[in-house]
């Protein structure tokens, strides 16, 4: 195990009707806030009325905007940086998934740094200046960015996909009531769930040896997302499934699974780039990716794979062929996303096989002159991940 | 799932050297502390030194406080306000066990206190007052105290051992260095495992129904620490053992596991009352009842111990016999208690017969007047522990 330190401090408020104590859980940290949602469907659901009400009763003043689009954009950012600063707002209130809290922590970013938010993106600095609290009310279980320190965002004049961490941006709260996702569509229910994995896999396949409990705990979660998702799959309403979903993707990504041993996170890395230029969903783009980018690695560590394949697709066989049993948890895994309605293949994504240099290039950096291989558990330059690209077009 | 609400703040920082933090991670938050320790045995080490060191470096002004024993008493922690409220302390650095820390955190709920800080325990109020900020650098893996809202003390006047949960009380970090556990003793080790497993066990046993995601969590834990354990049995200087074991230990008291479902808690309940008028390590006395506690409930929920069985303890067999499963995996607990050299009898621990009744209404406050029944998974009236206390006679 490697050294590491780890603080999560955001509070998660779990369970039916918790997005009634929104008012009460910000009074005691602000009078006044800005409510960040995405595109009204809050409104239609009876979400924004119980939430208004909750804030109103507690004396909050509100402010609103709306707009937040899936690969949220620099834009929008800028829009709420600027009625955060004319109204006197320190404290921000996200409605919505992983698109529209991290559309608001990179609000909170920016509202007191004089020159654009996008440095932080572009350049990974922290912040010296002050950066305002949000919180959470989770509507799409998914990016796991209730409780986590990251954002990303994309510039849509650049074309540029970034993602960025800091700590200070982990949400005060975090409410998440599962009856809040009874009225998904079932392809955000498998995006969710795929983005929920990967940042499990993009921690559980690591070189780092002597990992025993986090292997095990993320196993474990791997095991209940795969066992809720063909539940909720064939019934959108199920309570107890959704309960399980939510509360795996809030702990795939708080950090606390990736304790002491080194991480991948190419997948992800990858996928940014498909998103960036194609605006695929990031859980679609991630299905395609992960079973590629497997095929591509494994043999770097077959054992590892041999664990994925036994402990998390339950995969049988004879551990004398461990090559086979490392294919076959890959095989599963895609099968599963197929079952989940996922698409395995860039054709699926669209994604034109005249674009994998640049998107590749891009990933690492390469195009812009210095080139950095992504990935922990295998480093990749742009040429591998290339290959990758080719592998998920077969 | 149940609704829940959870926050840990307790920052971890975890490895090799981290002792050497202290100083630097205190310094914004204090100028003076109070040092908390236990018998010495950290000067004999050298950790006392390299602690100073530390503080002295980050120029914090230290005051001490040694002495604390293990079922920490009442009249150590009065002396521990006394220190802080003269010298105007407002921070404490609690380096040692659950024993050193849970006396840490009563000194911390004392100091702003104006009456005898004995009444939050006896009591169960919230503090109005302001409570000090304890930090922790671990010695004995075991309580979980070093991120847990909890605090048990012994006060020798009444015989009185009673436990207080506050979740001001969770400590702002937590060093854990699993160098600093190679000279313990290996019966430190074995109360240690006994404890922690004990922790979780409170609350894997429940009535509480779809709670997938904590009972594999829950079991994934339990079996880290049955095998390192094992290993660091024989190898008392395994590094990689006591990282497991030490994590898993802290993870097994944060509360996480804890979330969505009914917990039990008799156990503990009971134990207190064995070392409240025994002093007997509580390890040892979890080793004792936990077992005899299984035997007397389990015929209440067969699956749930077919489930501990099979998922935890590996018990191979027939689930048309499912009686045979749950008793056979309490039995291979049993054995794994023995093996790793705990008491799992009355008479090891030398507990008079004579004393069982008293112990057992006082478990119930039966003796105080008005009896509360223990237990979530099963309600426990002072005869059904009396009842437990002769099947762990046997």
């Amino acid at each position: 195990m490697n050294n590491f330190s780890y603080c999560n401090p955001t509070k998660m408020v779990f369970g039916k009707d918790s997005q009634k104590e929104a008012g009460r859980l910000i009074k005691p940290d602000a009078d006044r806030i800005l409510l960040h949602y995405g595109s009204g469907s809050i409104k239609k659901s009876g979400l924004y009325d119980e939430v208004i009400t909750s804030l109103k009763d507690a004396g909050i003043e509100v402010f609103e905007l709306a707009g937040v689009v899936p690969n949220p954009r620099l834009s929008l950012v800028h829009e709420g940086i600027e009625i955060c600063r004319k109204n006197n707002i320190e404290y921000i209130l996200a409605v919505g998934g992983g698109s529209v809290i991290d559309s608001a922590k990179a609000i909170a970013l920016g509202v007191h740094y004089e020159n654009d938010v996008w440095d932080f993106y572009y350049k990974g600095t922290q912040p010296e200046n002050k950066v305002l609290k949000v919180s959470t009310i989770l509507t799409i279980p998914a990016a796991g960015s209730e409780s986590s320190p990251d954002t990303v965002i994309t510039n849509e004049e650049t074309e540029l996909k970034i993602g960025y961490t800091c700590e200070k941006l982990r949400p005060v709260f975090s409410i998440v009531n599962p009856e809040l996702f009874f009225t998904l569509p079932k392809n955000q229910l498998a995006y969710g769930v795929c983005d929920m994995m990967s940042h499990i896999m993009e921690r559980y396949f690591t070189n780092t040896i002597n990992t025993d409990l986090i292997d095990g705990l993320s196993e474990s979660t791997l095991k209940t997302i795969i066992k809720n998702a063909l539940i909720a799959k064939n019934d959108m309403k199920n309570y107890e499934a959704w309960a399980e979903i939510a509360l795996s993707g809030s702990f795939a990504h708080n950090g606390f699974l990736g304790m002491g041993r080194e991480q991948d996170w190419s997948c992800h890395g990858m996928e940014h780039e498909l998103s960036a230029i194609y605006d695929v969903p990031h859980g679609a783009g991630l299905a395609v990716m992960t079973p590629a980018w497997m095929k591509y690695v494994y043999k770097d560590n077959i054992p590892m794979f041999v664990q994925f394949a036994v402990n998390v697709m339950g995969v049988e066989g004879s551990f004398r062929e461990p090559e086979k049993l490392a294919l076959d948890g890959i095989e599963k895994l895609t099968q599963f996303f197929v079952s989940m309605g996922l698409p395995i293949t860039m054709k699926e994504l669209g994604i034109d096989k005249k674009d994998f240099e640049i998107m590749a290039k891009k990933a690492t950096g390469f195009n812009r002159g210095t080139e950095h291989p992504i990935g922990g558990f295998k480093k990749l330059l742009w040429e591998d991940i290339y290959k990758i690209f080719q592998l998920a077009d077969e």
